[in-house]
Order: structure tokens, then sequence, then C-alpha cells
């Protein structure tokens, strides 16, 4: 059985965080928003999904995921479908929600982390927007992301199972989506992440175990690891970055 | 068994979502962050949880709701999780998951519109950030609110079990939290809503439904429904507002 991942081709940005989980599983897997060439693939493909005028389970926009005719949209939503059937997830009913409570304050810093180069409008350019994105970023790094780190630090630290895991024991989703956050975070503001090492000592213990596990690390050398960019949501402009 | 939700005094907020189903459900619930005075409740035993310096399944921020020794925080983790226990979700495990996916997209919304009032810092006040909110107002009245509820008209016009609700052919939480986000938009945003019975005609069914449903009705009329105000999400600034 195939999945299909539908999302913009391009970036890692939001669909990053469902491949790493494919990848780590050795999933078979289609990436089909990418324009390959291929039929029934690429930008027009997803595109011809999202505005389908008779398709009765809509996404709202990518990432979704199609497993046979069973459509789900939402990063969090498609981690909870596949946790489970990827085995990324413990089969505990209070960890599987408490796994996907983390994702979703993943999911709010992602949001926020976009917005610091996006205050205003989604729809217009940063260079549109930017003493409102230096303002945002200012406060983000100094408020939002110690808030947001420190509390997935105490969470790791906290974890009654030990072994430097967010939830249980093992591996999960949860663990792949700190690792791109922490990824990404490092990529846009490299001076600020400057001391996360020391500051969240367990996050980045965490972040080393996942980028050496085989799959992932087969994954990260690969070609279908696209490089951060500045049109994906974790952007690198060096005047929204400021000393840690 | 009680349910016991816990979220910030004074307002309606992110935990109004929950209380609307809670409510409809006739559920026995405690809504614990409100102080009323009495032992194990109030915004002080709300805090003394979140900076509990030992709890391993550990909540971000309110709301979060125990049953029992469960915990479950998030909005959308929470009705995904009360949904079948109150007879608020469709059985169809497709539906289960659109439903979820749903409640996420109507997540994005909020904090978009809570980001209307509060663009560059969520913790300074709007005084402070007024040209910016001015400017991402018009952007979200303007481009994200037609886009999101076009989408959510389109999901209710195309329910194949029609009968007018979002999800199959019953209320569904999503339901209940699609009012609440016309009701919180109308109250903010006055004179731009002033067509949305025109341009979302399924929409605006939908909310009488659910505005009409007898406990709603009578948990509207209660003093336990608070009133919208410029603590919450949706505030009314009237500088903020602009022609439909």
């Amino acid at each position: 059985m195939t999945y299909v991942l539908y999302y913009w081709d391009g970036i890692q940005g939001r669909g990053e965080f469902v491949r790493l989980a494919l990848e780590e599983a050795g999933a078979d897997y289609v990436d089909a928003g990418r324009d390959t060439g291929k039929e029934g693939q690429g930008t027009q493909a997803m595109t011809a999904i999202l505005q389908s005028p008779d398709l009765s389970i809509l996404p709202f926009a990518p990432p979704f995921l199609k497993d046979n005719e069973f459509i789900i949209s939402q990063v969090a939503n498609i981690l909870l479908y596949l946790g489970p059937k990827l085995g990324l997830v413990p089969e505990d009913e209070q960890l599987r929600f408490f796994a996907h409570g983390l994702q979703l304050t993943i999911a709010d810093i992602v949001a926020e982390a976009h917005d610091t180069h996006h205050p205003i409008a989604t729809d217009k350019y940063y260079e549109d927007q930017k003493p409102e994105a230096k303002a945002r970023s200012a406060n983000f790094l100094d408020n939002r992301v110690p808030k947001f780190l420190g509390y997935f630090e105490r969470v790791i630290a906290r974890n009654p199972s030990g072994a430097g895991h967010a939830v249980g024991k093992d591996l999960t989703y949860v663990d792949l989506s700190l690792f791109q956050l922490l990824e990404g975070l490092t990529y846009a503001f490299p001076r600020a992440m400057k001391n996360a090492s020391k500051v969240y000592p367990h996050l980045h213990s965490l972040c080393d175990l996942v980028r050496e596990r085989p799959n992932i690390a087969r994954y990260l050398a690969s070609e279908r690891r696209l490089a951060f960019n500045e049109s994906g949501i974790f952007r690198h402009y060096p005047e929204l970055d400021q000393d840690a």
C-alpha cells in the first residue's frame, strides 16, 4: 500500500514533518506534489484536488495525505493517523493523546515561526513588511522560543521512561518533529540559537539521536531532502536574527 | 464522572469551544479555572498544575481537561477525546479524521483572529501595536476570512448527508465550533461580517441551528456564558473593522 503525500514543490515546509515520519518508518510513499513530470503528480494535480468541485472530504490546504480513498489533512492529523500504522507512537491511550497535544503545540510554534517573516500578510512579500517582521522576530526570539523550547525540554527531562524521548520509551513522530523544529529554528536564527545545546540539553540530545537514526541519516543525505530556503516556513534573513 | 476543564477566568477564549461541546451533551463538568473561591479551583489551582515541578503529562497552556487522572491539552485534542464520549462525532473513521482536520482548520483561523489585535507581540498591549493591527486586520478581513469561511461553506454544502451539518448527518463538535467562530467574528467585526448570511448561507443556517439547540440555548442564556470582551480572542476594536 502506497501512501500519497501532497505538498508544495520546492520547499520542506509543513510537509517535512510528515516526510520524516514516512522516511523513519521506511514506508512506501509518493511525494505527489513534486513536479516530476509524471501523470497525476505535481502542483497541478494537487491543485486539482483542492479545487475539485464535488469532493466532500475536502482539504483546506496542503499537506494532505491519501491512503487509498482515505484523505487526511493537517500535519498533526496526518501524524495522528500514521503514528500507529508506522509504529511511531505508544499503544497507551494517555500517551497517544499526550503525543498529539505536543504535536499541536509544535504546530503552534511553527505558525509563529512563519509569522516572524510574514506578520502582516501571508500573501504579501516579506520585503513589504520588514519593520514589522523585525519587531515580531525580536519578540519571538526573546519570549516565544524560550517559552516553547523550555516546555519541550521539561517534557523530555520528565519522561518517566527516561531514554531521552518526548513520549514513552521509544522514538515517536513527536521526536522527529522536534528535530525538524530545531533544525528550522537553527537555520533561520543561527545567532539566537547559538547556545541552544546548553540551554536545552535534552532537546539537543534528542535531535542528535534523531539525526543518527539510519533511515533519517539516509534521508537527510538524499536528494529527497530539499535544503531550507527563503520560500519555506523557516527563512534565514540575517536582519531578523539577533544575539543569543 | 465529572470532567474538569481548566481555562482562564473572565473570558470565553479557547475554552469556549470545549464548553459548547460539554453543554450540548449535558455533560457533568466543572469549569475549574473560574475563580469561585472553591478549593482546588480558580486561576491559582490551574497555574499550580502548569507549574507543577514533576507532572510528566504536562500541558503547555490552558485549556486542558482532566478526566480522572487523564489529562488532555489543546482544544482540538480535547474535542477529539470528548467527541465519541459525548456523541458529537460520527462512528465512521474517515469522518472522524475529517472532523478533526476541520477543527484544526478552525484553530488556525482562531489564531489568526487573535493576531489581528496582536500581530507583533502577544505579551504587549494592543495599544502598542495599533498600526500593525490595522494592517493585519485589513488583510485578515479581505483575504483570510473569505478563504476560511468560503471553505467551511463548501464543506457544509457538499456534505453528502445533507441536513446542513459540516460532517455526517448529525450535530458534531465541528458545528458547535463553527457557530462559536461566526459569533466571535461577528462580535469583533460587525461591519465586515454584515453580509455573511448572504455570502455564506449554509454556514449561517448551521449557526441558527446550533443556537436553537435546547441545551445550547439554555447555556447561552445562563450566567455560565460570559460575554465577549476585549480580553478574549475575539475583540471589538471599531478601528480594526471595515465595510463588507
